[in-house]
């Protein structure tokens, strides 16, 4: 069991990680993997740059904790990501038999932990997931909330600047 | 639209991926995605050689394409796929915005398209995949039944030579 200390530190490296993305231009999502203390993988979103649509946050980092254990069953694993995982990222943590979930920020569009679905507690499918939610939250959406302002903004900029051509 | 003979032909396309997984020992498990009737990715389960939860068929299939097409958005794409896919591979499909999913056999025990949930066709979502399935379903379901009958006979031998060790 992790304590509230690990829980805020393990969540500050998926901002750690999310920042990686922002810098690169891409939406700041980013995630890391756990086992017993340690990071065992490390992710942040990169759909962009490599055009790749599976190249979410939880995904590069559940693909990295497989690697570094040898293993495609991330038993006794926890997953912290900065916002609610998608329909994808929510089967991969599934399918993984991660323990728990730590999501930071709702994502009342997309997300598939509590928004628009329960995907990680379905008991037809052989495996549940702890779900905790809320940590570190506001900084989270407040993350994506600027990332999404500038970007609207420098749309506004070269729309004004096409219609000077 | 894809003519009947060219549905028929991709299936038999992803069947011969689902072999390859056979041969390495894989479920088998294949798919294929089609771009204005040419294949632009193929795939097939590669769970266990490369013990990375991500590496299932559709998953494979779908990065291949999106580095062929040099876009994570799949648009005007078709994938053909011998099993219901999974959670994982259904949020895929959707993030990329394919167009029509043809599925082989269906998965009762983790099928997402119409077995546990209907996640291909949520409105909720910002976009919705058609459906076809059952196109050479009992083919696709005898391969993976015969699958499972020979390594359950594999793991009978195998306790029956450790008992005499």
């Amino acid at each position: 069991m992790l304590t509230v200390d690990q829980q805020v530190y393990f969540m500050r490296e998926a901002i750690r990680e999310a920042y990686n993305a922002q810098v690169m231009g891409e939406v700041p999502i980013g995630a890391v993997v756990v086992h017993e203390g340690k990071i065992v993988g490390r992710g942040h979103n990169m759909r962009e740059k490599f055009q790749d649509v599976t190249f979410h946050a939880e995904i590069l980092a559940i693909t990295e904790a497989c690697h570094a254990m040898h293993s495609w069953r991330l038993e006794n694993c926890q997953l912290f990501v900065t916002l609610e995982p998608c329909m994808m990222c929510s089967g991969a943590i599934v399918n993984s038999r991660i323990d728990t979930v730590y999501y930071a920020a709702d994502d009342p569009k997309a997300g598939t932990v509590h928004s628009l679905y329960h995907l990680l507690n379905d008991d037809r499918l052989n495996h549940q997931v702890k779900v905790e939610s809320g940590l570190l939250a506001d900084q989270c959406s407040q993350m994506l909330k600027t990332f999404f302002k500038s970007i609207r903004k420098k749309r506004r900029i070269q729309k004004r600047l096409s219609a000077h051509d």
